[in-house]
């Protein structure tokens, strides 16, 4: 038997914000592979459920190459998009060290990402060039966080804010707010909008000014506005053009 | 009779990645405004349609709004994500000067947008930190996209660009290629993804050494890689961790 493995986005939350060929591959699966959470929400009648815990990305990208090259129908589930701080990154590093594995039949599906459910929501504040960060430094030097926060907001992009804070370092947001006010000024538009599409959703539109790390856990997903961001009524949106 | 209005995405091409939430909006619709291909696709049974040519976003935002004030419910149709260089912003911006409609009934429904779909096709190659540039200069400066460009790239995000060459302006789409080359050097992965999930799909990897810009047109949708992006057997990605 031939395996094969596909590795979907889930989308934001709502079972409406799925992809007919994300359901049509859930249907196919012999095994669904992921974090708890999302596992539940892919489950189907037929498939194997594999859950596993958050952070142990790699593992459970191996595991997943392992079901498939024994000739399982697996299915990866991240939620949003499987290719933004998501599973397909670990995917694709498991597999770059089993060469063994290449020919296999792998395939990425595409999910509605967080910061577009979230910008919806309020408008369009990603209407203009923006740019999309991870501020976990799980993965990577928090000084390299501090250098693309500075240089994104001298580019004036809108900026889309993945993973702004953890139990563990609830400092670092402040930090991150502290240069986005120096850079950017007290006025900028920020949009604080957690679970997004679930029952728990809140979302907050503020300024920088008047913007605290407390206003953001990691369920939430920030949305900082560019220099020209506005208002248009109850909405907020970044004009097509710059000047 | 209350109208409503519906600013959706269709993704980037093939039916099957429509979220239901769009397809359902769809269905309820009396009217359906876009650019004459995305109406085409959104056509339903029911619904009268108001195809329109490219470049009147402004007076289609307004046609939509007269519509939905006058008791319809309309659906704006884009491709891909509406709040991505779509509708969404155009319709806001029309909104903004018409005070009389701020209490209109109005949703945006995100969708699968086109960068995500082409990065989904290679791989992972927005992994990590990225940005989204609409590299057409017909409603801000070249300069300022030049500046992006340089920030970005000493940021070292994984970059997407649409629309990254008209016929109007070939030349601009290989200066953007000298900056990244400047920057970046010429070792850099570069993906030129056109028509994604349609049938003339067409995907080339290369690098910035050997790209011309003969290698998009406004179909295409360029991925830059980061630094760090790489080859796992025949797909490339950008990982989780960045040194």
């Amino acid at each position: 038997m031939k395996g094969n493995l596909t590795i979907v986005g889930l989308g934001p939350g709502p079972s409406s914000q799925i992809t007919q060929e994300v359901e049509f591959a859930l249907m196919q699966a012999t095994d669904i592979v992921g974090y708890g959470p999302y596992v539940a929400r892919a489950a189907t009648a037929d498939a194997v459920l594999h859950a596993s815990d958050n952070r142990v990305e790699l593992e459970r990208a191996h595991h997943a190459l392992d079901l498939a090259a024994a000739g399982r129908r697996v299915v990866v589930a991240s939620s949003g998009d499987p290719g933004v701080f998501a599973m397909a990154a670990a995917v694709f590093e498991a597999l770059e060290h089993r060469p063994a594995d290449h020919g296999l039949d792998i395939h990425v599906l595409p999910g509605v990402t967080a910061m577009l459910a979230a910008a919806a929501r309020v408008g369009a504040p990603l209407g203009h060039d923006f740019c999309a960060i991870n501020l976990s430094d799980n993965l990577k030097p928090w000084a390299l966080i501090e250098k693309r926060l500075r240089l994104a907001a001298e580019a004036d992009f809108a900026m889309a804010f993945y993973n702004p804070r953890s139990a563990a370092r609830p400092h670092q947001f402040a930090a991150a707010l502290d240069i986005l006010r120096d850079v950017c000024g007290v006025a900028r538009f920020i949009v604080f909008a957690r679970a997004v599409g679930s029952a728990e959703e809140r979302i907050e539109v503020s300024t920088l000014g008047a913007a605290t790390a407390e206003m953001a856990d990691m369920r939430t997903l920030v949305i900082l506005g560019s220099s020209t961001t506005r208002r248009a009524g109850r909405f907020l949106y970044t004009p097509r053009s710059a000047p």
